[in-house]
């Protein structure tokens, strides 16, 4: 038997071996996984720049947690997604995972260094070992911006003004328009609840309910009672709730439906979202929010309101059509447009995750919201395909009018650098005139200084502004401080 | 034989298992890795700003790849190293690793995108499973601040550049003083040919070689010849080069030595250093620059030139006896101060790697230097550790001076939101006026907009600058203007 599981341990074992002899080297990235280049790599710093602007515009700070946690750490918290957590090897020591998202890192954050109350934005990569639909903006690894507030507070302050923070983003990146549906973890206990679904199958029933953002009621309906064993009229009763979205006036008729009004959660969860309404006016972002009773969240660790953000403008369908025909297959397959062109940011309240790793369980009540940048990327890629971007910032390139004349070259970018000018030169010892001329026009480099022979005896350098071709000179020993000024004025 | 091995096998995954079980939930971040709390993300953002400034200043562009790669991507890059690589789990699919450096990576990128020519910087961690200790800033996961110029050059001047670019970042983080350490691989090669060392042997002597900033002389001799089987002849004709450091002039004393004279591949490399020196005294950083004949490098696909700069002043150490004791051990164990007080940088030139990915091998020489921040922001952590630093960027605070005035206080927010005004409140519904205060001294919250029913009747709210104490009325309908004009006069 001893023998058996070693047998077994080394069939386990071999089977990458297997792998690795009979694929040959491909030259490609991880499955789900891209690389930026430097391009896109400005496309998204200008992204990122809004985010974490208006983030600090909301008081908040930011921290950074590692890429990878004990995996004790990450388990139990995901409900049926956790089969999409990354393992590393055991290769002896620590049992280690990538972290799924940024929240569960948070809260552990929050409870080891026992911190009571922070508001705290993070940018990061997160790994799933899902399905990649990259064309759809789904990756193995991607990027979520997060915003939470922790601490105790009186009752959707804070859960309204994840939603402003949303709204604002959006705005800013100039996304056209979207929508934030919301609902609330208490209303659809309070619902199952009132359905008579039992309480140990409510985190499972919320799941199938969560699939209606994909699937039609009728599917969802069959997983519920197929899957997952409900009974039909029971199924039924849900399905007569969780398809209705409206505003203040549907939370005003569910008060009153006779059978919601029963369960203790629901009129809780009702009036929370009462007041969230009344909030969301003074915030000016009501006019964007939607109560959706179909909206679930996969993840098991919500306790109160939770939020889903979509784009709604279906502009961007017939925008892309003309360009590239795959941009079409993301918003009109991803989703019914009328429902929006695909989820853009989700977050909620969550206010017994830090409980889980204290000692003492002491609870820190948290709410908070997550971006997804996959999906903005490839919309802004795609606007500003035709765009010209510059990648380099380069402000003075040192060209030289004939040979022998490199060491002078090096000279001055070294003068140039030392006065923190972005500077840069051709690497050839002898490069040609044209071609540095062309370098500075293709880069879209604003200055060049050309030296020659006989201009450097004299103690002059020719100063071109690129963009115009006009040319000056220069004395040498004034250079830097002409440059300056220039620059200076005409902020490059 | 077959089921030692197994056995043996057994053994290894056995013992993470015995750790499993015996160890209660230990609420930590993985072994090697820290969390940045929100003081140390601001030291951080600061110096990576300085670092990217100069990257940027020297005309690189920027690119991100994912923090893991198909392992056959890493594998045969790293020679020893190559078992300090993370694996991920096998769970169906392909097999990954986490990248260890960002070079690797890199040229994976160009070749795969036919890049022939690029500048080039990236920020980002990477992951060795070294044996951490992390008071002196040594940890699994890490970031990498890399510059490389990629793409055909003449001789040496992108080599210079990246030596210039460390001494611009490190003077600029004002670490006091360093110098750079270097050697030639062709140097290194020229010198085993010469005393006689088989070429299979070369790179695993100078993996031993490599160890002599950690090890006397006798150790790593020992490791030649008893480990590696090298007669203790060579190793001893070894030994009189590699202890040797210099400038030119040791380039000039080693190229009339008559035994090093006469391997070619020994000129080559002494050649190339002359010109470097050349170029560095252009370029203002000879002085920092040492010609370090035990400089090896661990890394397989160096080809050329290869650096490491050290921080040498021993200030440090007396500065930080006062504070905290331990930093007295990171500087004095972990070097010989003379030495220098550890490796912050290091680089080399690596024409071969590109070609390794390329279907047709096609060739794409690199150089460039990868900066550690790890051990650079265990100093400026130390140094600003009674500085008061702000970790959030609030201009304004909204306060009420009595009860009931929530609403009023979420709209003037909002208001203040619209025009990207950092504006903050309290959570709770009626806070207490001197708490709220407080709180704007606490945080440097320069302006404080103070709410009082009467005042909002007549149309005013007060406005406090917070340093001064001083008070004035505001018109409420005018607020945001005048707010924008005292934030932009005083640049908070």
């Amino acid at each position: 038997e001893e023998v058996s599981k070693l047998l077994a341990l080394k069939a386990q074992q071999g089977s990458d071996k297997d792998e690795k002899s009979s694929g040959k080297f491909v030259l490609k990235t991880a499955k789900g996984t891209r690389d930026f280049n430097p391009r896109q790599m400005v496309i998204r710093q200008q992204a990122f720049d809004k985010i974490i602007a208006c983030f600090k515009r909301h008081g908040a700070e930011t921290l950074d947690t590692p890429v990878f946690e004990l995996k004790e750490v990450l388990t139990g918290k995901y409900g049926e997604d956790s089969k999409l957590i990354y393992d590393l090897a055991d290769q002896g020591g620590e049992i280690l995972s990538l972290r799924y998202d940024l929240t569960v890192p948070f809260a552990r954050f929050l409870a080891m260094n026992k911190v009571g109350s922070i508001k705290r934005y993070q940018l990061g990569k997160v790994y799933r070992r899902d399905n990649p639909a990259m064309t759809k903006g789904r990756f193995r690894e991607f990027f979520q911006c997060d915003f939470d507030i922790a601490g105790p507070t009186d009752p959707m302050i804070p859960d309204v003004e994840c939603v402003r923070v949303v709204t604002e983003i959006l705005d800013s990146l100039d996304l056209s328009e979207h929508i934030v549906k919301i609902n609330h973890r208490k209303i659809l206990d309070g619902l199952f609840e009132a359905c008579g679904v039992p309480d140990t199958q409510f985190r499972a029933i919320c799941s199938s309910v969560d699939k209606l953002d994909k699937s039609p009621w009728e599917e969802v309906r069959k997983e519920m009672t197929d899957e997952k064993g409900l009974a039909p009229e029971k199924a039924d009763q849900i399905g007569q709730y969780v398809l209705r979205s409206g505003q203040d006036d549907l939370v005003e008729q569910l008060l009153a439906d006779p059978k919601l009004s029963l369960s203790k959660s629901a009129i809780e969860g009702l009036e929370a979202l009462k007041l969230f309404f009344r909030y969301a006016e003074l915030y000016g972002v009501k006019k964007r929010v939607k109560f959706d009773m179909s909206l679930a969240r996969g993840l098991d660790y919500y306790t109160g309101i939770i939020y889903e953000a979509v784009l709604t403008s279906i502009l961007y369908i017939f925008l892309y059509i003309k360009r590239q025909s795959y941009f079409i297959s993301i918003f009109l397959l991803d989703q019914n447009p009328e429902e929006g062109v695909g989820s853009i940011a989700g977050g909620g309240r969550y206010d017994n995750l830090v409980a889980l790793f204290d000692p003492k369980a002491k609870a820190v009540p948290c709410v908070g919201v997550s971006i997804g940048i996959e999906r903005i990327l490839a919309i802004l890629e795609n606007r500003e395909a035709n765009l010209k971007l510059r990648t380099v910032e380069t402000q003075v390139y040192v060209a030289a009018a004939q040979k022998n004349l490199l060491e002078e070259r090096m000279k001055i970018c070294a003068e140039l650098w030392d006065k923190e000018i972005k500077t840069e030169m051709s690497y050839k010892a002898n490069p040609k005139l044209l071609g540095q001329l062309q370098t500075c026009e293709e880069q879209g480099i604003p200055w060049a200084i050309i030296i020659g022979q006989s201009e450097l005896e004299k103690g002059v350098v020719k100063l071109r502004h690129v963009p115009s071709r006009q040319e000056e000179e220069i004395e040498r020993s004034k250079l830097t401080d002409v440059l300056k000024h220039k620059l200076n004025a005409s902020i490059v």
